[in-house]
């Protein structure tokens, strides 16, 4: 399949709750950037986080392989920094080839979870 | 009236929740592809199924009548595969006439359901 | 302030649960269609609601005044006729000034409620 | 990194639940303007209320810096009115620069909190 989508896609909203209801990773919060690559080569993808009182962090570098979807999960970002939680953030995800992503909170810190979703804002 | 849409959408994001509060149609956690069909003649679509660590599965092939709209459930696609519980996933949805595709998830894993809904992303 | 948006929204999702927690308008399950007029001059609205088995219904009309926002509970239609519950459906919003729709659904069918929204889709 | 987004977004949907399970500031239901900044200069953004009743509240003035992000909760604006509590509202974000913006609500009214969000809609 022809690669699908864009280069470049901002996530204004970012926040990963401090606590959970319930210990396995399907039920620990947690925000996810689900990205797709429709293509027939690997996407090289840089994540940039900001913040509301530093300067921003990263680059994060990840490879979606082609005719696949990696659901990163903001918590899991290790180098060159964690993200830390309870904490306003936001996030730009450049790749080499068209890609397409979609932003997801599952929060968890009260008796029952909470969901939240959009399409991630494509730029030009 | 005019057949409003694209003929190429992208969800990113997909996951069927491994369980459920609830065991009636309405209360099963699921995930749902809404489309729109508003012209005259019936739209032929087909879905493609992305995973994180193998092929795509599909196509999954149905039909939405002209003035309708098929609320497809992830969780009933059977042919040519089901799409397996608690697994990330994406997927491509396209049409030989224009449609609109929204994507909805509801989650009641835990004692209160969850939802969360996107328009898809309409690929050009 | 300028008429911004668009005069063609679609909505793919569309479901009006048939109970709720808590019997005020506040608590009561439903789904809106939030609408602004961010113009001069009244939007006269035309509201077309598609089912997955059924001609469409519609047109329902109403009035987005200037700089005025309407959020429009279908869960309220009365004329031609109500949308039935526990039913799919979908909706084409058309408005002869620019306007910008938003979804949203309340579901309080369980004992804590969930929320969903997103931009409708601006046909072009 | 370049100045990403555009210079006028559009939220047609808004309320600030009038009640909270939780007292802190997590956890009291609140809706927020998320904005990211990419840019080199600081943004100055102007964000004007719409109501169902009455003439737009604002403008409200607050300054993104360059790279970063803010993330505005309605429920804090105080220049020149609050925003009245269990009231339809919308919104119109302007910007001198281009600026992301995304929406989201946390509503605690009921034992377990429930979230949703959307890309605010960017005008031309």
């Amino acid at each position: 399949m022809q690669a699908l989508g864009k280069r470049r896609w901002v996530i204004a909203e970012g926040y990963l709750p401090p606590s959970s209801t319930g210990e396995t990773r399907q039920f620990v919060s947690h925000e996810t950037a689900c990205m797709l690559n429709t293509g027939d080569v690997p996407a090289q993808v840089s994540v940039t986080v900001f913040f509301a009182d530093r300067e921003p962090a990263g680059p994060y570098r990840l490879t979606v392989p082609p005719r696949r979807t990696v659901h990163m999960r903001f918590n899991d970002l290790k180098e060159p920094e964690p993200i830390p939680l309870d904490t306003d953030y936001a996030s730009v995800i450049e790749s080499d080839v068209p890609i397409v992503v979609q932003h997801t909170r599952l929060d968890s810190r009260q008796a029952a979870l909470a969901l939240m979703t959009t399409m991630a804002w494509s730029a030009e």
